[in-house]
């Protein structure tokens, strides 16, 4: 009989292969006194340098074949490594202390490890899983013990593992891992969302993987439904086979859509855009058929180096995704840092509730020297496609005014240095604040469009921190209270003739699809690879027909009996 | 020629009198070795019994004087003393290491003191502070210095200090200290709270009036405009008691309005009602010509003891309240912790934003328990006068429908015990987030009344939070964005037969009231000593007049823009 795992469906798509165990090695380090501090000292540095080595491989390869995105997390473990406060106290111990190498550099990560895990703070507990990765790296060196690197692997397998660190997710070879199954993680860890980048079917959240599946079995991962069946009958994988090829012929039917316009039966257009982090994300916007993008996320370009990004180097990122998009509508999100994404050079106080503190935009006018380059780099930029800039966490016309009021200022700058600047771009907007919503009609007269971010306006609209699973039955996207606001903007744009796009997760989901459409809104915005299904859909509804069933929607009272009543009528 | 100061406008009113500097005693712990380590406890007991001796007599006074509420505060310094985490650690250093009393006591709190502070929580930052505060207390009893006391003045005088800790505070009585002047300090400060409620001309944030004013010296405290004269000549002193004769017969002015009733100038009566924390503040509401208690912040209850108060003590309090308003209504809030309210006895997980986390209704849906007590409690009281329910943080219809079936659910038990419970309870609910002002429609069918806390809706719609300097730009309660969400649950609420009130800081607003007047709002609460104030302005307006300008408030773009409006035309 089959044995079959539940789990949590991370990325979709079906896997039938064997089963490979990838484990995590025992490092087990004594302490010893070391006569020759020297030559300890020397076994260190040349356990450091290889490491360096192997993490600049992974880096380069991560960057062609994955993203630079991916990269920036190998950028960090090399940034440890140099890192004078952790190499010093580490020579210390051996010099003065005579410890060998092995202990003490782990005795000497162990303390950052737990200084930064007390932190309350996310980007400092990162700052310890990075020194878990590398100090793990630097000590497999050290002892002399081979660590399972998936990138060594030349079959077609499933890989199980308790969890996958970020070094092995990006060695994936989506040419031998058909799947993977991970006890731990949901569906927003690391590895699940790269999962869905690289198209391997994957169960994560399975718990018992581990426990329960050999190396070499044969394993169906279906990253569909969430199930892992180990060992299967003929029977089970020829049906598996058939759903698997049914899955198949849906992508290929999608794939038709490609070169297509989002057109609804009854001949309404809108407009399919993708949400992009770095200029490589390009490829797969295209490669989806994505019409445009709805949101580039420039914080990526900060992060993951130890200085701000000089204006020649953000303008050479902008530039070349403005080319790779060939004239595409293209929107740039002004720096979002603060709240809960933070950059190891720029120190700022903390905050008791950094979701409703200095962030995005509020710290730009703050620091309007680092503004000003990144408004400059747009604007040279400019030239090179079709430009949209994009301002976030607008919560009032005055920070609009005095933001847009800067890249006036810098585009005559520019202009007065003869450099040329687009006369075309587009000025716009997130609403992600309620207070914008309800006044989206004054923003409307200003700004050139509107760009809904639902996942904080829903956090803030419910009151409810997104990340808090304590309250996460409050993170609602069909509560009638989101749609309402969501009409707000969409129908305060339309009235002065601009247009309203929508760059939260809601944007591609199915449930939500519909009543969008009903809603009027004019672009859609989500990851490239859910682009070619949502056109599928929305190429089977009458825009007509979804507007007619608004009106009762929006006088529902909670959000499941929305999800409810699109799921069976619309 | 006179010494101007000027500082901080803290608390109303004008007061002359020789200045009187309150210092804070150096106490000099210096380390000994004790032989008698029996001998040295018997000291320390000593201090200990001789500390717990004054706080009771002290807590006692100040719950008659003032208020439980403040009492509360030597409640928790009295569990310091009693605290065997505390004593224990200083009993062992005196018996093990042969320390002094002083030393082991001053060592082990400072411990303690720094453990506190460096924790990111608003709640053990204020125990280090009332570590703090306890232990210079049995220290100058240790050391024989004797701290000023504020209780032993006998002149009548102006009080100069760095700051005034809450024991300090407490002690101030208003027949001999006229007024006071602090350096540091804000207007939301303990002592400037308590100045108003003890209606104490004061000034803080003087910062260096301990610097410039002698003992003895001639001062005028100016509350209204923050200004501080040092040694004024005999014209400025007149000048001065001629300002303070005005500002007293607009005192007496407003006294005339005690027991009339609120009516504009067209015969529109709204009601005025005060915001409480512990039954004796009730006094208060009805010497300031109260109509109702808006807000009655159950909170306090549960504060400054180590477990939660039982179905008893909860039903004297709530029946207290409720016998002193005689019939006039009175909304009790049910328990409203989590945030940055927190409790000794009841340890909650840390989370990264608390203002959005589990709190207020959240957290009683969850503690069902405890919610039922507090329940039984107000509807065993609810025969002893004009009861309402009203439940914080609502964000969604189904947290309403459940809170209100847990009110059902007692009140049948009840019943069915043979326990009278009243037939004319309302249960309504606060509008402090955004998606229930947004939804007010719906509530309206569903709840028998709103009230609108304002501090927490700007801070949610305006994704800022209140509390944080950084952002506080964007606590704006004139930007239109508020006041459409005011009109929207007003209207609701008027189209469906039922009341709207507010409980914010903005009810008793200046500026505000003629706009909430024009938008409709039934009842204000605000602080007692508004009331009469708030009452002589409303009697001056036209409703229809302040009706006529709303659309026009409600189109305009910012806040500043609103509240200049309201000044020059309003």
């Amino acid at each position: 009989m089959d044995k079959t795992l539940s789990g949590i469906a991370a990325s979709n798509g079906i896997a039938i292969a064997k089963a490979f165990r990838l484990e995590n090695p025992e490092l087990i380090v004594e302490k010893t006194v070391v006569t020759d501090t020297e030559q300890e000292v020397a076994r260190l540095e040349a356990a450091l340098t290889q490491s360096i080595s192997e993490l600049e491989t992974i880096k380069e390869q991560t960057s062609q074949q994955i993203s630079d995105k991916e990269a920036a997390i190998f950028g960090a473990h090399l940034l440890v490594l140099s890192d004078p406060e952790l190499l010093g106290p580490i020579k210390e111990k051996i010099e003065t202390d005579k410890n060998n190498a092995e202990y003490a550099l782990q005795e000497t990560a162990n303390m950052f490890i737990q200084m930064f895990e007390s932190m309350d703070n996310d980007y400092m507990k990162e700052r310890a899983a990075d020194i878990r990765d590398v100090t793990k790296r630097v000590l497999s060196h050290l002892l002399g013990v081979s660590i399972q690197s998936p990138s060594m692997i030349s079959d077609e397998v499933v890989i199980i593992a308790e969890d996958l660190t970020p070094s092995d997710t990006v060695q994936l070879n989506p040419k031998f891992v058909k799947g993977f199954i991970t006890d731990i993680g949901g569906r927003t860890s690391h590895s699940a969302i790269l999962a869905r980048t690289l198209e391997i079917p994957a169960v994560v959240g399975a718990k018992t993987a581990m426990e329960a599946i050999e190396n070499g079995t044969v394993i169906i991962v279906d990253g569909l439904d969430g199930q892992i069946i180990i060992d299967p009958d003929q029977e089970t994988i020829a049906s598996y086979e058939e759903k698997k090829a049914q899955y198949d012929r849906q992508k290929a039917e999608w794939a038709k859509l490609k070169n297509e316009p989002t057109i609804t039966t009854d001949g309404h257009a809108v407009e399919l855009g993708a949400n992009i982090g770095t200029p490589k994300d390009t490829v797969g916007v295209l490669e989806n058929g994505g019409e445009a993008i709805g949101l580039y996320r420039t914080e990526f370009l900060y992060m993951g180096r130890d200085q701000f990004p000089t204006e020649e180097e953000q303008f050479e990122a902008y530039s070349s995704v403005l080319k790779a998009m060939e004239g595409k509508p293209t929107v740039v999100r002004t720096l979002d840092i603060g709240g809960d994404k933070e950059l190891s050079y720029l120190q700022l106080p903390k905050e008791l509730n950094p979701f409703l503190g200095l962030r995005a935009i509020r710290l730009c006018l703050e620091m309007e020297d680092m503004f000003r380059t990144q408004l400059r780099a747009l604007l040279r930029a400019s030239v090179h496609g079709n430009l949209k800039i994009m301002f976030p966490m607008i919560a009032t016309l005055d920070e609009f005014r005095q933001a847009k009021s800067l890249v006036l200022d810098e585009k005559a700058k520019l202009q007065g240095e003869g450099v040329e600047v687009s006369d075309s771009i587009e000025i716009g907007i997130m609403v992600e604040i309620p207070s914008t919503a309800v006044m989206a009609d004054t923003f409307a007269k200003e700004v050139d469009f509107f760009s809904i971010g639902t996942n904080d306006l829903i956090q803030y609209t419910m009151a409810a921190d997104r990340m808090n699973e304590r309250v996460s039955y409050l993170y609602q996207p069909f509560n009638p209270a989101i749609l309402r606001l969501v009409k707000m903007v969409i129908d305060a744009s339309h009235r002065e003739g601009k247009w309203t796009g929508m760059c939260g997760e809601m944007a591609g989901d199915e449930i939500a699809i519909p009543i969008l459409l009903g809603l009027g809104l004019d672009e859609f915005s989500m990851s490239a690879s859910s682009i070619l299904k949502a056109r599928a859909q929305i190429s089977k509804l009458s825009k007509a027909d979804m507007e007619s069933h608004i009106d009762h929607i929006l006088a529902m009272d909670t959000s499941v009996e929305v999800a409810t009543y699109v799921k069976e009528k619309m």
